[in-house]
């Protein structure tokens, strides 16, 4: 997939060329869409190792799932979804044993559709896990392939639940006529217990925008077959105006002067220091300091306000975004391996090249090289994943807008060139991206296939090709 | 102690009468003075069940001194002071253990000086059992018998390695110029890893403020020993400079509108709700809201802002107590058995005696009547002081001010009387409040008893009586 010297694509830069087909491998292993109501990834170490036990995380949906859907036929990733579908009934009870409404995916971990951990802190709070990956891939899945029939047969009804678990965990407050949602911990696990995490209020409001956006759809392509599922799901007009209300009034915290979103209320009134301050003998912090002291520090495990740029990518300028990196990547000590990826492909997005590269640098070949001696516990399988959106999603800027692709590609110094494969609807594409800013565009069979390179409109022949030259 | 005829203070009222007693007799057998590096009162429930298994909590110092030094030598209360001190090289190290300066003493519990608790939002952050109601156990006890050798032999040892956990767990907030606490569970343990918990920033402020007064105590008293001390402990005036500037630039949230303290950052953005809005099924919260549920409602399990308005009620004015009460009292569950007595000694001090009675009913025969069905457990020994402080400073108005006694005393109108006997330094005393707001101080032996009953001064002769009449 990637190669230092492009001519032989299956053998250049031997190192990290192994190391992708290694994570490919694995990834395919691993996962091959079988027998969705009971089998998903296993992340994060797949069946490679006894931690984690083979459990579902949410890394199957927030970073797993745009692996499969670019590399396996949409079924694959389908059956994905239909795993969490499957798990309705007992999101329902963990919602109700919590006294809230709808359904709760577990945020942490789970077999048989029950949470399976034991912490306060993640399991009643790591709420986001629910309403944002799991309610995201679904989104995900229709605007990658299509596949409005699923979001009727099955989407709407895990939307709408997610939805009133939202409309139920939020805090009405009435002195400044917002809602909040108090008492959560967002995607950086370096904290707990905080009120409005922006992440969180975010992808909760997203979460009603989207349904109610799912739900025009249903009834315009469908309008008996969507009146069957109102009728169903028992939603009607003063729980979506409820639930439209709750949008358009979500509190979200922001920092004025660096011009930021707020990580969660009260990060400001945190030291604010750079990892570069820390003593190298201190880290991992996990492992050096006590939990109190990570608490309070203003240092981050992993991509929070920064995963809402990415999953919501098109509502942020690059300027925003910019912003938002520059404040906080500086805090982020990575210490988990999906964190690199996220903050590689919004580098890579805001013109950062090299720190681009440098994050994918942190996890591409971290099994085959054990960078962190654990190896032995399992392989990384969801990090791997990760790694593979930093050079497609990051190094290639590959999004999927207006129901097209669209690339922003750029090549890493260190590299000649690099290849990979995509699969998009009805499209078989084999990307390189060249020595001279060129990306050639390569159709197996297919049909037409419009799309943009940084902004700029193409159209790839079936059985054909095109060859694009682009400056930065 | 308490009778509902005093013409017989032996037999009078025998319900109220014998759960005092039993009180009385129950903190008598349970802690003696005995071999105090060794033993405490074992709180909560002393050595009567295996619940708590006898181990050392702030309950001691807190809820329990108060008694021992009202009515044992005052040898009792200084083995209890010395128990801590005697666990000082334990408490510097659980600071060190945590990356921090100082000593910190077990926030939960302990029995060698280790905490030997396991939940970091208790063990890490309930701070100001450490800082708070250890502290304040030495200035009470030196308060209340006049003891200024244990402060200079014992105390400000302590005292100075308290401030030096204070001084390394603040936060400097630049921006606002404050100095905050950040990641902390107050006494309230329905809140975890909040900001600014008033009642922990101004106890750790008081802290500092104390001590300072502390070393200008003994310096004034016996310059050649303070200068020893400061030699032996190396504090030195850039240390207690930095001290007085924490205390002096101390944050503290503060709510305008009805004009009272803060619980914490944040507390007036959840839903505000009155403890009769929660359906009696679902009480006591604890065993029917999951854990989430109660971080996010207001609820509050035990005394918070109060506790640091009887801790340091001579800072605050009554129309600043009522403010507070009237504010937090009605979301207090009191799921806890030391939080009503704290309230009872505010709501008698505000003027709302009948609110005072009903709150000392709440625990005035908890294990007699086993009216928590939980007494097999063991019975609620701190529980037994409080219920004594809530008659003694409650219902009695017992301060001591101004190196005297003083009272602001009412009756219950559902008794006709209650007596008790205090020592008081080289006094013995025994107080009787009757019917028509009538009180008899007397005394037995010691010498002339300066006393203030409802702000008029008077003198209770050796071997003595005084009556009073007092109007409300």
């Amino acid at each position: 997939m990637a190669g230092k010297r492009c001519e032989d694509q299956r053998g250049g830069s031997p190192p990290a060329q192994q190391g992708i087909r290694f994570n490919i491998f694995q990834l395919k292993s691993t996962y091959t869409g079988e027998d969705p109501p009971r089998l998903n990834i296993g992340p994060p170490k797949g069946f490679t190792g006894e931690k984690y036990g083979g459990s579902t995380y949410w890394d199957t949906e927030a970073y797993c799932l745009p692996f499969y859907l670019s590399t396996s036929d949409a079924k694959v990733a389908r059956n994905l979804l239909l795993y969490r579908h499957n798990h309705l009934e007992k999101a329902k009870e963990n919602a109700a044993k919590l006294g809230l409404a709808g359904a709760l995916y577990p945020p942490m971990v789970t077999m048989t559709g029950e949470e399976c951990h034991n912490e306060w802190e993640i399991t009643f709070e790591e709420i986001h896990r629910n309403g944002g990956a799991i309610a995201y891939a679904i989104f995900n899945y229709i605007r990658y392939t299509g596949d409005h029939k699923y979001l009727a047969d099955y989407g709407l009804e895990v939307l709408v639940e997610i939805c009133r678990f939202w409309a139920s965990r939020v805090t009405y407050q009435p002195r400044k006529e917002v809602y909040m949602i108090l008492g959560v911990t967002g995607p950086n696990e370096y904290e707990n217990n905080v009120n409005n995490n922006w992440y969180t209020n975010r992808i909760a409001a997203w979460c009603f925008e989207y349904t109610l956006e799912a739900m025009e759809l249903i009834q315009k392509e469908n309008a008996q077959h969507f009146n069957g599922l109102r009728a169903e799901l028992g939603f009607n007009e003063a729980e979506t105006a409820k639930w439209r209300r709750i949008a358009a009034k979500m509190y979200y915290p922001y920092v004025k002067g660096p011009d930021v979103f707020e990580q969660q209320d009260g990060f400001m009134d945190k030291e604010l220091l750079t990892v570069d301050s820390i003593p190298a003998q201190e880290l991992p912090l996990y492992k050096n300091w006590s939990w109190d002291r990570i608490l309070r520090s203003c240092f981050i495990k992993q991509a929070d306000v920064l995963q809402g740029l990415f999953f919501l990518g098109d509502q942020y300028d690059r300027e925003t975004k910019r912003r938002n990196f520059d404040f906080y990547e500086p805090m982020t000590v990575h210490e988990s391996s999906l964190s690199p990826c996220v903050y590689a492909i919004i580098a890579a997005e805001v013109g950062y090249y090299d720190k681009a590269y440098q994050l994918y640098l942190r996890t591409a070949r971290l099994d085959l090289d054990n960078y962190n001696r654990d190896t032995d516990e399992g392989l990384h399988i969801t990090s791997m994943a990760g790694t593979w959106m930093a050079v497609v999603y990051g190094f290639a800027g590959l999004r999927i807008e207006k129901e097209g692709l669209t690339f922003r590609p750029f090549l890493p110094k260190a590299w000649d060139c690099y290849a990979f494969k995509l699969r998009f609807r009805k499209h078989m594409l084999e990307i390189t991206v060249g020595g001279e800013q060129k990306m050639e565009i390569k159709q197996t069979g297919g049909a037409d296939c419009r799309l943009l390179v940084h902004d700029t409109a193409y159209t790839v022949p079936a059985d054909g090709k095109i060859e694009v030259e682009f400056s930065l």
